[in-house]
């Protein structure tokens, strides 16, 4: 399957950006840009792996921890030359949640045969590398920003699974999953779209909170 | 095992429903209620069967993906009637600590036959969707508390393991580690049981730290 | 293997003390001292075997349990006997660290056979236990403050890695691996040994950011 292998490097590849910019933006040294570069780009996926019981992907092909550490390196060079890092963190975090929701279902489907661990698989894992990040580098976590971003990953996740699950060549699931999860993400960086948050005022009827 | 696997259901639905109820604290939208409820749910039971190396639970069985999905709708709707949402949060928590403690000491058990990892299966399965639920929507962990948490997990841990590793009837051990754990924790929320905390001036004895 | 055997009781048992410390600078109750030393102590080789997916040390094993509940009870009842807690912790978590990064890069490197795995292995684990203990007690990430921690584990990893590929005894390229990792953090913490930090300035030649 060379589309889902592209899009899982791809997917490495930009969450370990977003970790080495957000390494930038602490100030830290080069092991640090290493460092949240790797838990970045891998963490989405081992937690996958570890989950379905199937071989973690960069413990069988090690490559994976070559392309965190190049990109690190990249980062820590060029960071400098970027006008606004923390704009390139979030759209290249964007990226990397379109290709991890869809290798996460794929995955998850394969192992499981089931649409709705598929869909938890896709999500949980296009959301955890983020997650780490935050929590490591002691940002407020992404969960907490009024922003549509688990429904994004729930989104492209829900598009590949029903459309791969329908018979429809795996290559065009992935592109539709893909191109779901950024529309969603990216309208909502770029648009502002948010679900109304949940309103605690009691008396209100429920049709009105959500 | 009907009773455990009851235990089991009761653990997952009543976790994620502190994981919604957290949610509607931080007025998050409909997506991190879904989110919230379905980490903390199955969080602890995630964790306690990776490390038994057994397969993981909701990936077996998705049943367990639409208690929490279900139960973080009902609270999206219904949490506006409640009048104090952390009061039921805290106690339903109880309850989930209690149910996970034994389930989580049982598989321990029935997966290792050690007596020492049962226990510290219970008790780590048993707070590990709490702290999840704490760390990600950014409240204090309830493990730096002065309360009497990891200890009611700990206690009714002990006397599931201790009472069927005798003998007992699964039923009968099950029901008295749930009501060891509730009655622990129960205690601490009603009537403040805590051990002293350390204290660090010098001087004092140590059966006076004690 | 009885020199790996005994790094890996060291490195518990003094990642235990690590955990009991920081549970004394948090005024926790015997069992927060309990748990937090249970957590750190263990933490990292349990992330270390499941990512390897062989059976989790302590589940195999449960005398490592006993070894961190004696630690956080003869901390919890000799902290106070301590002048500084903190300096005692973080020489500590220097010996802990030195201990697990040639541990992981070992079992690393005997279950792939990669020894860019065995590296990666080697400086997650003994960087993990210490993130979570700093997570959970609530205290800034050891990863965030300009210090060269990850980097001893890095170094350490990569030294044992090396020396055992070009088939050294184990026992000399274990001790060749502590010897680097601690001397690189007990620099860092003596003499302020430290990468310059990433520097956002535009304009300055990469080689100055350097």
């Amino acid at each position: 399957m060379p589309i889902l292998e592209l899009m899982d490097y791809a997917g490495v590849a930009v969450f370990a950006a977003t970790g080495a910019l957000a390494a930038s933006r602490k100030l830290l040294d080069i092991i640090g840009f290493l460092f949240l570069a790797g838990v970045t780009g891998i963490g989405g996926g081992t937690l996958r792996d570890v989950i379905l019981g199937v071989p973690v992907f960069w413990v069988e092909n090690p490559t994976y921890l070559i392309v965190c550490a190049s990109v690190a390196v990249i980062v820590f060079l060029t960071a400098h030359l970027v006008e606004s890092r923390y704009r390139l963190l979030i759209w290249l975090d964007a990226v990397g949640l379109s290709a991890y929701c869809v290798m996460g279902a794929a995955k998850g489907f394969d192992a499981t045969g089931s649409m709705t661990v598929a869909v938890v698989m896709g999500m949980l894992t296009a959301t955890f590398g983020g997650i780490l990040r935050d929590l490591l580098s002691g940002e407020p976590s992404v969960l907490m920003r009024p922003e549509v971003y688990v429904t994004a990953a729930l989104a492209g996740a829900s598009t590949y699974t029903v459309t791969a699950a329908i018979g429809t060549p795996i290559i065009a699931a992935s592109l539709a999953g893909l191109a779901v999860a950024f529309t969603v993400r990216g309208g909502a960086l770029r648009y502002g779209w948010a679900f109304s948050p949940y309103r605690p005022r009691p008396g209100r009827p429920p049709d009105d909170v959500m």
